[in-house]
């Protein structure tokens, strides 16, 4: 069983860490948008969870999100320490990013798994696990009417996750996936992740397009 | 059985009513944007059903929206009389926020009952019904571009949906839920909608951020 | 059964061309916001499968898109075509409205048989067609931010495809839908879409409207 790679007791903590850090992560984007408490907690609970809610209604397992009281405490959690500490919690903004691209490593390699436990090919599973590891964010910025980073920012904040969900799924086919590889898929997500924002690693626009303008309509 | 807590045809007619006031908000909404006729059914359609469908997607149930013809004309007939009496209906505003502030009543108690009927704990079951409760008008928020009034204006809408469904959760919990302490929620969601509205109830920003101004990047 | 209306070669054919043209549309809409590579590749992919992705979500359907590995290497092919002929692609911006009103008849058809086969009513079967044909389209608009043309264009996309699932719909209730009837039904839908766009047919706004302006907050 694939299910029995770490302890659950360990798996449950790092995917609440996950869920942690995601929220913080929205939790601060209302402080900076003005909203109030509300849409503080809203905005945690969806950051954190959103990506998580996908995965399980397309493989039509019982959202997690939903079955699991830890998940829907954690976010309620983080948005309060932001709520008082927000200050404080900025200053630390690097401290979130580390703490979001391990997020990123965790969510792509538990989606992957997840995907592929509940039947899913491998090509679809690292794609499902790509899209929990990127979908809380992309649900987070439709919310506060933004263009996902995802799709403009160009700093690769999806190749990070795709190559750490390519791992899973590469090791899964080689009946090589332990707690090993799969830390060292995490890692490598994690790492990628700091090296392109240290680096400022950017995607490439289309083909011929390297110094145009945005054509906005 | 929770289900026959009314009888079936009471709880029908109350669903209805609910979809129908939440469905001219949206057509409404479409006549200010200038949207054409197609535009006013669907903004129709999604805020008075969004909610419902997303709620039945993550308890697995059969959307009522799809297997629930008159779910589905309701909406059609509000689109139709706000298409011909849109001066009419708008001049009536106050009344719309009245049958709003019952939808939402409504809304947050079916969502939250239904939902633990298909298994769900009481925390998420209450969590379910808010998400029913206010789903529908976020969708159509971004739908038209606007950031959801749940996250920006302060004004409460979430706060009663919150403590009608946890009325619910806590009537389940100790087992006294029938239809007076159903009522009661309903109405205390109802009263609490209108108070926040007639006494402009502001829920707080972010701690020592009282007096701050939006940071807008 | 209804599946085998065409032989199952055709039909997978024909959905790949329909998921092929939405996903060009999709990447060329990227290329003109100047998104970079793995925007092209998202929009693809939010474009061509968001749709029946819905769909398969509410009739309790595994996703196809997730299923099928060739509903997912489509919008990859379609992304690298426009990453690198994008200005080509361009200029046959003409070939891709027909195109892609082909891929509406196609995915209105396809989509309201796929909800009747799993147990919806004909009227709430025409409805999820509908929302298959339009759905990748919307979501597409609401990532990039802008409003979904569906609403605001005035153009009629959604007559059409609103045709040509009630057609099937009808040719359902009365037994007779077959190989013949579902190409009329497809062939009506295209010719409808590209006479509407021809002859810029227009929808009506609310009655008493006409010209009015569009009152923004």
């Amino acid at each position: 069983m694939l299910h029995d790679l770490f302890p659950p007791g360990i798996q449950h903590a790092l995917d609440l860490a996950g869920i942690f850090v995601f929220a913080t992560a929205g939790a601060l984007l209302a402080v900076r948008k003005n909203f109030d408490v509300f849409g503080i907690v809203v905005l945690a609970l969806v950051t954190a969870l959103g990506g998580g809610l996908f995965r399980d209604l397309v493989i039509g397992a019982v959202p997690a999100a939903f079955a699991e009281l830890s998940f829907f405490i954690t976010p309620l959690i983080a948005a309060a320490i932001v709520y008082f500490l927000h200050p404080e919690v900025q200053r630390i903004n690097r401290a979130i990013n580390v703490f979001d691209a391990a997020g990123l490593g965790l969510f792509c390699v538990t989606g992957t798994t997840k995907a592929y436990e509940f039947g899913l090919g491998l090509t679809a599973s690292a794609a499902l696990g790509l899209a929990t590891a990127v979908g809380g964010g992309v649900l987070r910025d439709v919310l506060v009417n933004e263009v996902p980073s995802l799709l403009r920012d160009r700093e690769m904040y999806a190749v990070p996750a795709m190559v750490g969900a390519s791992m899973v799924a590469l090791f899964i086919r080689f009946d090589m996936l332990n707690a090993v590889t799969t830390g060292l898929a995490i890692v490598t997500t994690f790492v990628l992740r700091l090296l392109a924002m240290r680096y400022h690693w950017r995607a490439p626009l289309a083909w011929n397009r390297r110094s145009a303008v945005a054509e906005e309509p």
